[in-house]
């Protein structure tokens, strides 16, 4: 990266200067005249994870209790500000996912503050960022703005629309997408913020969300709001054969994207009122499984097998071929697999009109599931496994996509590095 | 409280009488037929706040980590409704708050499950459950629509218009507030929603919130999204004369009030971008205190004494006498306090157009604080403290109130009788 500070206004580069410098010794950071970085007062940096490595953190990483997903459009024309911005970016983040460092208001007391401070006396709490790049980062109404078209991955296609898709504008899409998890609602709220600060010129916000996970015990499949244990199934990330087969992009992939990802998120709206008035057995019949248990119908336990061909003594089904477990199993997908990290969101209430009789207007809850998966390849993982799904599940009647967006994840950078750094390289 | 079931539609009774049924032993349960109650599978009861007593939980509880607040309107016109209601959600809040127990969906199967099952394996995180009844529930729109006109408390007022509200019809009011607080975002939306399915027929949503706090040390005063310390000068619930003299309503109030307390609840939306690009002497002066101590400016430590006739060696006022800090201290407001009991929210982030130059349109965090206060009387707690704020206080430029809600809160219930009993009685 060649030095192209002197296009920053004045503010902007004292900024991206101190962030500039978190890599390097406190003395040369004093020597600058820049903000002193001062960890953060009375608090151990303890419970981290790690950010420089192989892989972004965020993705194999055990899920946090919290989760604030924002997704940014670039309003800059030059290809620099993005690198600075991903520099930047890489920089407050490898600080924050440390132990939250602060800036030293103390230090530098006129100049502005960057970020609010709600985190000092916090620790990091697991703290993950994950980056995410979007098609239209490469690519914008047919336009090459940073000179990245040829190097979009084949794999990074425009969605489809999917049978029942209702996605607003506001809660789809974006060039970049940056991710913050942590066991602190506070910690991953105070992260994107400041780096939202930092895009200041460069990136506007175009939608967010937060989600949360109750506190289920470790190794639990935990419950989400359908009452359901939800991820039984999942990719084990503790298996490097099936990780390097459904999550990480291989020799298939560009050189810039090995040992990254494609994340898919879609905040899916449940009708939890509508779901909260179905008897117990017809949600198990939906969605494949017992509800308490977790097991297959017909099984005890939840790690028991799934046999889709299981009959009951009268010769149905015991598992129907369109309830949510059927539908999504491997086997019914040729094998397809996800690795799905996904969190609860609740807005609180908003006004729906229904589309059924009596077609009530009404408040219901504007919560459900933050839907969110990571897969070597969107073609064989997510579009695979949905297309169907997003026709016959049975599960559909009570959910509504309300939102999508798809972002080739890079791999993680070495220390010094930035996030993305091969893209532009 | 008479027998009034036989007007309820067949699933509601069901319901009713599960609820009903809370209290008595399982073996009568098992009798008549409704669903068996059972203890949370595999939790355990731990982290449990008492629910009955003489105070409502929640108010004097020590803050949770999570809340979820919502606001009902009554769409019965029968008193007995309101009756009934109550007494299910007492039950059921009982049930919750004991140590999350669920209806037993092995026992009766084909039953409406009414809950989602969302808690199970969660234990109680502290829950508390506190309700309260807006001056809607004793008259609207000059209807008497209960019977409890003449009930109304003079305190329990329709809040004067402060300067600067823009109050969104949406986020403000209503006839009774629910409000869950446990340190699990999980168990307060599974009691929240569970409470709202017990009301269908009874009660519609009007307006609701989630909330969170950061995980600061027991004992220490918790940063807000402005990153400064957030309750130093707070009423202690530690201190019962404190606590009856300004939380607590006494004597002066109606008998079915007293050992309630009035709550105010208003979102307020925070400019952060604004707010994070001020310098920090700039914020410490419209605060009022220093940043990172807490303390007064030109003090050392959080619990200095606020001295507001203080000055600098050039005879200037240290603490502004437009600071937050000097205009909600108590000798600014001839003694008066109130209990703060104060969340942040987090909506992500949503379209404003700014009303100063250079009016751009633009996505910014749809955040800030969920600002909750208790006293014995909102004349001499809210209203005294906030109108001259509401002019002049230079926190102001930062804040919007967008929603607002009075609500008198009842005291606690003894085993057996039902929050509100003898406003009823």
């Amino acid at each position: 990266m060649t030095n192209t500070i002197n296009s920053i206004p004045d503010i902007r580069r004292r900024r991206f200067l101190t962030s500039a410098a978190l890599g390097v010794a406190a003395a040369s950071v004093a020597q600058t005249g820049s903000a002193a970085i001062a960890a953060n007062p009375g608090a151990a940096p303890g419970r981290t994870e790690p950010f420089w490595g192989v892989h972004q953190g965020g993705i194999a990483t055990p899920i946090q209790r919290h989760t604030y997903f924002i997704a940014f459009d670039l309003i800059t024309t030059r290809r620099e500000d993005v690198i600075r911005l991903l520099r930047v970016w890489t920089d407050a983040s490898a600080l924050m996912t440390g132990g939250p460092a602060h800036f030293d208001l103390k230090a530098d007391h006129n100049q502005a503050s960057i970020e609010s401070g709600a985190t000092i006396g916090l620790d990091a709490a697991r703290l993950t960022m994950t980056f995410g790049f979007g098609a239209s980062l490469f690519e914008k109404d047919g336009v090459d703005r940073f000179g990245l078209a040829a190097r979009r991955p084949e794999a990074l296609l425009d969605l489809p629309r999917f049978s029942g898709d209702q996605l607003d504008p506001q809660r789809t899409g974006g060039d970049l997408s940056v991710q913050a998890c942590a066991d602190d609602p506070q910690v991953v709220e105070y992260a994107v913020r400041r780096l939202a600060k930092l895009a200041s010129g460069i990136a506007v916000m175009r939608w967010a969300q937060m989600g949360f996970t109750g506190g289920f015990k470790h190794g639990e499949t935990p419950r989400n709001q359908m009452g359901f244990k939800d991820g039984t199934m999942n990719v084990s990330t503790d298996d490097p054969v099936a990780a390097n087969k459904f999550i990480w992009v291989g020799n298939e992939g560009p050189v810039w994207l090995r040992g990254g990802s494609y994340m898919i998120i879609r905040p899916i709206r449940i009708s939890l009122e509508h779901w909260d008035d179905m008897n117990t057995a017809f949600q198990e019949e939906t969605v494949g499984r017992k509800k308490i248990s977790g097991a297959p119908i017909g099984k005890q336990h939840e790690s028991d097998t799934l046999d889709l061909d299981a009959t009951d003594k009268n010769g149905n089904l015991r598992t129907a071929e369109n309830s949510h477990a059927a539908m999504s199993a491997p086997e019914s997908n040729d094998g397809a697999q996800i690795l799905r990290r996904a969190f609860s969101y609740d807005n609180g209430i908003a006004k729906i009109s229904e589309r059924w009789p009596p077609w009530r207007q009404l408040m219901t809850f504007d919560a459900g599931l933050l839907f969110q998966c990571y897969q070597r390849d969107p073609r064989t993982g997510f579009i695979k496994l949905f297309t169907k799904m997003a026709q016959v599940d049975m599960l559909n009647q009570f959910t509504t996509h309300v939102g999508s967006g798809l972002f080739a994840c890079p791999p993680g950078a070495k220390q010094g590095e930035f996030i993305g750094q091969q893209l532009f390289g």
